[in-house]
């Protein structure tokens, strides 16, 4: 089964407002395998709502069409579906006696506008609106079933639960689709799309999905079929993802970022951290504490933005600023070493850059960052050049420290 | 003018992930006085966005594309565009040569893949992508102008600057709307909503828009026509917001936020700026060094999460914090104050609170945060219960803090 979503509004082709509703009626869709394979937002247009329909229910066999069904004159869904397959329209005594009703109830008397909210097209049925006005309408058409749901969220909540899922249920019974996801620190999406290649020819493309924010990546694996088989296949494909992108898989879960994780792995090894950081200006610590329960492990951090602070409250010696100058190997070591030594943590995070735009020279441009893990056994450097833009470097900046850090806590772990 | 947008990604048709790109898109166009008349989001199927641009090139004159641009092979924007049209594909000698040297600077060897992005269609014209591989495309068919940009948010905005609005400039000259907006820092929507109520009646209600984040408001006007009136018809709007709303309005520039202006603030002051953080860990530091050229002023911060570094690092007396907890009024005190002494700097901010989920009490619940911004003339203290979660509560008091000082340095400028 194939789907179509059409979201009816003009002021959902303004600057600021997105058709949000179509993520509800996706997950819907998803649950019971039903494919998506496009969608629309369309002003309030007769003509253009007729013809996207039109053609929406020739290309897939499930339009799913929100908003335009209001008591305005610019909600015209009704009617353009109506002249989409040329169908007649009427007045229902029913809804209308429910509407009045509903007026009633708030103590006030219908407004004739609302009047039109009881049109039906010819044919459809009626689907219950308990928390507004409109009802909405389900027609088949000889080649689709079209659901006219109204707008505004809340409403099209409850009959995403009341009228579609039950009739999803009924076509499709179990065949429902689940997904698993890998996440995957500081490797370009290319790199990631190289390494899984052949578990796209032995799963299918269309199983497997890439979605890539900065420095971090979810490769998302999905199954359908019965129950025992479905998660079988799906502990199956995660497996294979994880043996062919190897150790930048840093999580099995969807909801668990790299922060979440370094977390789990601080607190599982009763471990402490503590961040000196300059030109990611305090993103490591805010990363680390937006995890719920960080402060049993995270000690606290030094943003370290001028030499003076680096050196007098890191004690980077000022030997090293000057020779070296802020931006170098010697001050992440040395601010590493130094936030574990200030806090007295297990682990230490030393990080310097130039983010840019400005402060960047030949010898060390804008995006050139230094990284350094102390802990225990020494301290761990790495030196790295990011493309792009200031935001961009300082969030590649952090995850590379936290990415740094959670390797070494895992070959800790390992070790007697 | 007539527009449409077609976003091009199996990823945008997910539950988790919609088209944002178009309101950037939007946002250019409605300033041209172009006409949005659809959107539409489709998967990586070289047949069904094939479908999609031809019909979009029919029925309106410029259909702006986004995606599917990338390295791998579910990557097919091109080819579709080129299959619409009948049109050749070539490999581009120099787009190749610009691709392999981004990776040698990022000090990589190009993956073979990447070679499909130097794949230009027959006729189109190439639009430069400083900030990503994948070069842009402009195309003019019998009956449409085409543009093939990448989806990568920050890549569509550079080309959207330097290829779209350029262009939109020639053809349609003096721009026909145009907007101004009003920022406002930690007033609730609803009480920004009944102070401009008086401004909806005089300039009518469809030229404001109010939108609103957590803890920052824009107030967005807009006005048309020759450019002398519509300039005067902004100022008039504006001024006249201002002047409703009173001394929350912060910036009177869309793209200044409030870290901008504290920042800008600290910079004509010639003042400087350290922060002790409790429960924000890091927050408000990450948000003052987003901004270009903040090193000038801001000095550092201390992320003092555990009572210990409050005291042996911020300087907190410890029996300061037996006395009264470290959720204080007293303690807040004394990191605004700590910071300042430790930094050497003219103003510190100090933050404590509970932000939840874990850690509140019946006398300090989650949400309960103490603010405190010290200067040379004394603290000044915030007692502050936030509703809502963790990320909320850590985002409004960051939001707190940096609006204190703001109105602290503008009550200072205004004395002798």
């Amino acid at each position: 089964m194939r789907a179509s979503i059409l979201a009816v509004g003009s002021e959902l082709l303004g600057t600021d407002r997105l058709d949000t509703n179509s993520l509800a009626l996706t997950a819907a869709l998803r649950r019971y395998g039903v494919e998506l394979r496009q969608k629309a937002v369309v002003g309030d247009d007769e003509g253009e709502i007729a013809d996207l329909v039109r053609r929406m229910a020739v290309e897939t066999d499930l339009v799913l069409i929100t908003g335009g069904l209001g008591p305005t004159s610019d909600d015209v869904t009704r009617e353009a579906v109506a002249a989409a397959f040329g169908l007649a329209m009427a007045e229902d005594a029913a809804v209308l006696a429910g509407i009045a009703e509903r007026f009633a109830m708030m103590g006030r008397v219908m407004p004739d506008v609302n009047r039109r909210q009881a049109q039906v097209i010819a044919g459809a049925e009626l689907l219950h609106n308990p928390r507004g006005t409109a009802p909405g309408l389900r027609l088949e058409t000889a080649s689709a079933t079209l659901f006219l749901f109204p707008g505004v969220p809340s409403e099209l909540e409850g009959m995403i639960a009341a009228d579609l899922v039950p009739w999803l249920a009924q076509r499709r019974g179990d065949i429902t689709l689940e997904t698993a996801t890998v996440r995957i620190a500081c490797l370009p999406e290319s790199e990631v799309e190289e390494r899984i290649a052949p578990a796209y020819a032995e799963f299918g493309r269309e199983t497997i999905t890439v979605l890539a924010a900065i420095g971090d990546i979810r490769v998302r694996v999905s199954a359908g079929g019965a129950e025992a088989a479905r998660r079988a296949r799906l502990e199956q494909m995660v497996a294979r993802i994880v043996t062919l992108v190897g150790p930048a898989v840093y999580s099995r879960r969807e909801e668990a970022d790299l922060e979440t994780v370094v977390i789990e792995d601080l607190t599982r090894a009763e471990a402490t951290l503590a961040v000196a950081e300059s030109c990611t200006g305090g993103l490591v610590a805010e990363r680390l504490t937006r995890v719920p329960g960080s402060s049993a492990v995270f000690l606290g951090a030094v943003v370290a933005y001028s030499n003076a602070v680096k050196e007098r409250l890191v004690g980077v010696p000022s030997a090293l600023l000057a020779e070296h100058g802020a931006v170098s190997e010697e001050v992440a070591r040395a601010l590493a070493e130094g936030a574990r030594r200030l806090f007295a943590s297990d682990w230490g995070i030393g990080i310097t850059g130039v983010a840019g735009p400005g402060g960047g020279s030949a010898e060390k441009p804008v995006g050139l960052v230094h990284v350094a893990v102390a802990g225990e056994r020494g301290t761990e450097h790495r030196r790295l050049r990011f493309p792009g833009q200031r935001r961009r470097i300082r969030e590649l900046a952090s995850q590379v420290a936290l990415e740094m850090l959670r390797r070494q806590l895992n070959a800790t772990r390992g070790e007697p």
